[in-house]
């Protein structure tokens, strides 16, 4: 299943210690107790499971798929029990993607950064390296650069002047960042580039001015980022990112933005320049938010929604432009029965 | 018309030798035979071609440009013939597009790699390098890689530990790629981010909790992806990519996703994760595809479609949410006449 | 307010130059004349100037955080004087951004390219590089290149063999260059990938077919293309961007596309091959445009517009498919009552 060449594991673990990490309880579909004691080796999906492995049903989808599962034992909801196949010991609990996700972390503990600056890369004269810092070939630290204990900065990544990194973070090969300060225990995957100037564009009878753009970017603690993705500088302001909020792949957000804490932004999003986006938010794929907006704590944006309003916290909007999901669900049906109405097709 | 100093031509071609390896047959406007000893040096785009050039038209859109075109020869489909200027060689095919792709790579082949490992790339000392390897400076190659006989690594790119790539492959500038196997003549344009975690996070009430993200990406042989694309490796399952499948530019592949063969993915599309596209799917750019669906072989996505459903094998659908084709034109149209009712744009 | 470790400033300027340089007049919201003798240090966002601090207002959104703003002066048009708050200095203009730009730039002047070679750059034998040129390290310049005098490129940047750049261009951090030509005073962000093969591939019984793309691209003076984008040379003709065009970041541009002067195409848009974009057209964010047609000269699209036919010479077009702006609103008016039709929601 996990391929040895590119994961290592702990090896063997005994279920019992499973049930203690997550909180799961240990039962058979028949009612029966399930064997604590029992070794298990393993990870895995549901249709690739073996006796050894442990593994997940969450999405109910894939429920078919859970009942001819050949896993030794499976994470699901009490509600499902009954669909178990014979001889799976279930691992029962309200939240199995979570307890599948803290097993497996603890089978395949992240390895620790290796310390040690490689001979290959560019570190200016007064950076400032810490304890247990990785460094890369081909990475380029300019002056003054701050990085923080046990971070580790990826190949022929690029870190202006003046970028301060905190520690235990993470950033991936082929990354640039200037005019940005990083806090602890971040991870920034390949190719994000972070700090370059904002859209920032005066166009006058005169011609197009370029506004210069004399703001950083602040990223908090716990922060995540995906690759491709682009994080303009502040055009006076700062562009800041809260503590653990997780930014997918090729996401663009513009000069200004402020995200707050545990916000979700799944991939390809564009968010305009000057919009506040609260804590908890969550922002569905190839959403478009226009500048200058308000995004409540808490809401939550359809995939591909196009936002051009404000929205109040907790609400959930959907469609472009984009309105409460359910007023967007009634339009859905509404022109969905359009496309049968005769007068309307005739003319 | 071709750059010399970017591409070197194999010189003058006759035309009867361009006949017989595009299967079109000879002809002039007039119905007379076209003289298949008439030596030609280039090819050119029809507004641009002259005496010793051989052009195609495949789009009816430039059929004006075709009877005013100087190009001495070119490729047309029968019916288009009545259209030809006067002293115009016709190489008549039902396939101009493909003829003329192929008369370009005859006149216009593509470089042999030259060998060479330059002395500015990083090279672990465990990597298994082929024969006619060639590797560019700046290049990091980590610990246990394989590279097939004949591939191409470009400049200032990064294979993580373990990763394998197949032979007579190419993968452009700066590329990053880890737990990634690749197969053979496949072309990874610059910029392209393979293998890293795809975006799985369990939320909770006790926080955000990091899945941790232990599949692989298996990309298949003649495979063509990108600049700037990014494919996440499986979450469990692996991302596999199958065999003559062609990705764009700024492509988001999510986790677990299954393209099959001869597939073809249009610019700036997302697919999330989960997600399996059959052999021969086409979709258009800018299309957003929801997680765990299944697209059938054959099926077409129009472009900037927003799918939320499965898609039947050789369905073609439209719209966001994409339904069936011909029932999204009809919306469109309604939708249309709709802007133009009195009674409803006034209350 | 700005960041001295990241940005240099000139130190104090007097109000009176300020005026001269940008043509506001100086007045009280009292109607008394203001000081012209006062010294400033700095530029300021409205929430967060102080006394020394010169800020603007353009955006009517922020007239309340204008109205209390503690700001010295304050660019503002003739329109808002009665909402200054007391003591503030009016720095009256019609142009209140344009205004504050120039200012920015006179406190922050552009530093200066510092010459030199780094040594861990990759220089080919035959590649031209003129006077006060900036290579930085890891940089790759291919055989055949030119750079133009006081142009700077950035670490682990890439050009290809015979790639041409102009005198005091800025290429940031790695990005790659091949078969284009690039003019004078452009700025190309970091991560941008120019020059590739475009999506060309020819279907057909026999298979898919690569197309050679044997064009260009060439780029005018004055351009400014954004992080990410990714623009693909010409398949026969060129790819062009015209001078003074501003591309944002995540932008996708086709073989063959035609882009005029002083064309704006915002964040994540993709243009597709073919497409003829004439002067002075302004695109909004996450655009498509299909391939083949032509956007003529100061025309505009709306944000997230999906255009699929041309659009004619100074139009503003928006919704996907795009229609002219007045209709599109009125559809969403009209749809937006839709929702609300009993009839059409019940069956």
């Amino acid at each position: 299943m996990v391929d040895s060449r590119f994961f290592s594991s702990i090896g063997s673990v005994y279920l019992r210690d499973i049930a203690s990490l997550t909180g799961a309880s240990i039962t058979m579909a028949s009612g029966a107790r399930g064997d604590e004691n029992r070794p298990f080796t393993n990870v895995a999906p549901l249709d690739r499971a073996q006796e050894h492995d442990i593994s997940f049903l969450d999405n109910v989808k894939y429920i078919d798929m859970f009942a001819t599962s050949q896993a030794g034992a499976c994470f699901i909801r009490p509600k499902y029990k009954e669909r178990a196949p014979a001889g799976m010991i279930l691992l029962v609990t309200e939240d199995p993607y979570y307890a599948y996700a803290l097993t497996t972390q603890h089978f395949y503990p992240e390895p620790k950064v290796e310390a040690g600056i490689s001979p290959l890369a560019s570190i200016a004269k007064t950076a400032v390296i810490g304890k247990g810092v990785r460094v890369d070939a081909g990475a380029v630290i300019g002056e003054n650069v701050t990085i923080g204990d046990s971070s580790w900065i990826g190949a022929n990544t690029v870190l202006a002047p003046s970028v301060k990194i905190g520690s235990h973070t993470r950033i991936g090969a082929l990354c640039t960042l200037s005019h940005t300060i990083v806090g602890n225990r971040v991870v920034i995957h390949r190719g994000v580039h972070i700090g370059q100037d904002g859209f920032g564009f005066a166009p006058s009878p005169k011609g197009i001015l370029k506004v210069p753009q004399m703001g950083r970017v602040l990223i908090g603690n716990d922060v995540e980022i995906g690759s491709g993705t682009c994080i303009d500088r502040g055009a006076g302001p700062d562009t800041t990112i809260g503590d653990f909020t997780k930014i997918d792949n090729l996401v663009q957000i513009g000069h200004n933005v402020q995200i707050g804490k545990y916000v979700i932004i799944v991939a390809q999003c564009g968010i305009s320049g000057s919009t506040q986006i609260d804590d908890g938010v969550q922002i569905g794929g190839q959403v478009g938010v226009a500048g200058h907006l308000k995004i409540g704590a808490g809401a939550k944006l359809a995939a591909r929604s196009g936002l051009m309003h404000d929205v109040p916290a907790g609400e959930t909007y959907g469609g472009a432009p984009a309105i409460p999901a359910k007023e967007w669900r009634r339009q859905m049906v509404a022109i969905g029965k359009l496309g049968k109405k005769k007068e309307l097709l005739d003319e």
